[in-house]
């Protein structure tokens, strides 16, 4: 076991991040201190039921004695939640948070922290779709990446707060990977909010089709549809935030996909079936290498089988 | 268990369905004779390896003496299959397809079908994202939907063909729907054509973005993209065929599909949260019904914990 790079830890949001980084930071440290605030009174509650830490009724009282404070709250909440804990940061303290979008995350909170704390934004890239402190899970963040987008601080403290907060990760599992806050937005945009976007999207045309029930829908949905459901399952809260504040790097890959798309439906009306089968041999070598990158299993699951 | 309603069954192509359904049907009745064909001399080697049945170098062979017999071919080689076994059906065979398009097969196969044989289209809607006759499931089937678009018939006999396959479908563990050919085209085009394309083309923007490398992509697919990925694993080949051979329902379903992506691009572009929401906050309903219909489970899959 790695010594616990920080002894206390205040979580703002105990949602589906925030659960299961107490559940993970529990199971690497028994003995560190655990203190975790909600904006609204029944997550807290219900984060008491699961046990997850300490729970207390103003964020400042979990932020106060925080060698580590984590923001983990949806991308258009994180300056508000900031605004309430900045002043309660002691010396050398490390904020971090868990956005899905850099570039405007830390536009609205690195301006805040005060010099004596140390503010080092984070990102990882792990989740189900699920939601609320129930759902957190110890071992989320295993063999997941976890992106770093430390600001230019040329302190050797600061340099001292991402190397603890690189510990920290990696202890709950993750591998610890650096990046520019624009670069991170845009890799995001193609990895992640590009995904949602389409599966929410295809659930909702799917509930439009007037001459399809939407039970017919649900019905015959194993052949693949099922499937985006389960990603369009994930937060709407959390979801809007993103796509309000990733708009330019998500309208850039939205527009290459729309091109691509059309011209997948051009070769279908005109029966190019090498251009379909081209397309679709490419896409199963990427399939490969996801797997070969530990990022997946191989296990027959689009079928769901024994469930 | 149920009386076997086919004592003798022949089974061309020994995919993934092939090898699904003689797996399948040897285990409701052990007694069953099972032979399978494939027209890729190395597919019916492995087929034999893997234990599935007879393997014969003819389809004529595996036709000949079955009471029921199963194309389990790509939609675009349902018509040459039918050509190769329509000679050696025997009296009151019972001739299915699982194709994935119903309109296109029935018209390339009905007619060749002699009078004294029975042909009763058919589909099951399973499947993973793997191939070949080692990846077959014995309860592939299980609480899956088969549906059946029965010719215009009016013999008895035929109407006693259906309901022998029915039981046949049953004791493998599906659920029954009839429909008209048109009709199982537009569903299918919404409940899994169109995922599939949409799936096969991020998977290629994704690839062809010139400022992201692969790696990058493969690297940080946690976030949603992995499991679109998934998705586009399945067979080129079975894939490009379906989208030749159900084209109309296909390019309709992608109109609309386009044409409700616009709208979220434009909610985007605007800042308009309310839109983002309202559409994220209908997808999550439908994931809940595809849940209670069991279709799924609730099980954090999107996360994969536990790999």
């Amino acid at each position: 076991m790695t010594d616990a790079p920080f002894k206390t830890i205040g979580i703002i949001g105990a949602g589906h991040i925030g659960s299961s980084i107490a559940r993970a930071a529990r199971e690497a440290w028994p003995s560190v201190s655990i203190t975790l605030y909600d904006a609204n009174a029944d997550i807290r509650s219900r984060a008491k039921t699961a046990q997850l830490g300490a729970v207390v009724d103003r964020a400042q009282e979990a932020a106060a004695n925080a060698d580590l404070v984590v923001l983990a709250v949806p991308v258009g909440a994180m300056g508000a939640a900031a605004a309430e804990i900045v002043g309660a940061l002691k010396a050398e303290a490390v904020l971090t948070d868990v956005g899905s979008v850099k570039g405007a995350v830390v536009e609205a909170v690195a301006k805040q922290v005060p010099a004596h704390a140390f503010y080092v934004p984070g990102h990882p890239i792990a989740g189900t779709e699920h939601s609320g402190p129930e759902s957190g899970l110890a071992k989320l963040f295993q063999n997941r990446w976890l992106i770093l987008t430390p600001l230019y601080d040329p302190r050797s403290e600061y340099a001292y707060a991402v190397s603890q907060l690189e510990t920290f990760w990696r202890a709950l599992g993750a591998n610890v990977a650096h990046m520019r806050p624009d670069r991170h937005d845009l890799v995001l945009a193609i990895t992640s909010h590009l995904p949602h976007l389409i599966a929410f999207n295809i659930v909702a045309t799917a509930e439009d089709l007037e001459n399809i029930t939407e039970s017919e829908v649900v019905k015959y949905s194993a052949g693949g549809f099922r499937d985006f459901t389960r990603i369009a399952a994930s937060d709407p809260t959390m979801w809007r935030d993103v796509f309000l504040n990733n708009r330019e790097a998500v309208l850039e890959v939205l527009g290459r996909f729309t091109e691509d798309l059309a011209a997948l439906q051009r070769a279908i009306r005109w029966g190019d079936g090498d251009v379909l089968f081209d397309t679709f041999e490419r896409a199963r070598r990427v399939r490969r290498e996801v797997i070969e990158a530990g990022q997946d299993t191989p296990a027959p699951n689009f079928g769901r089988v024994g469930d």
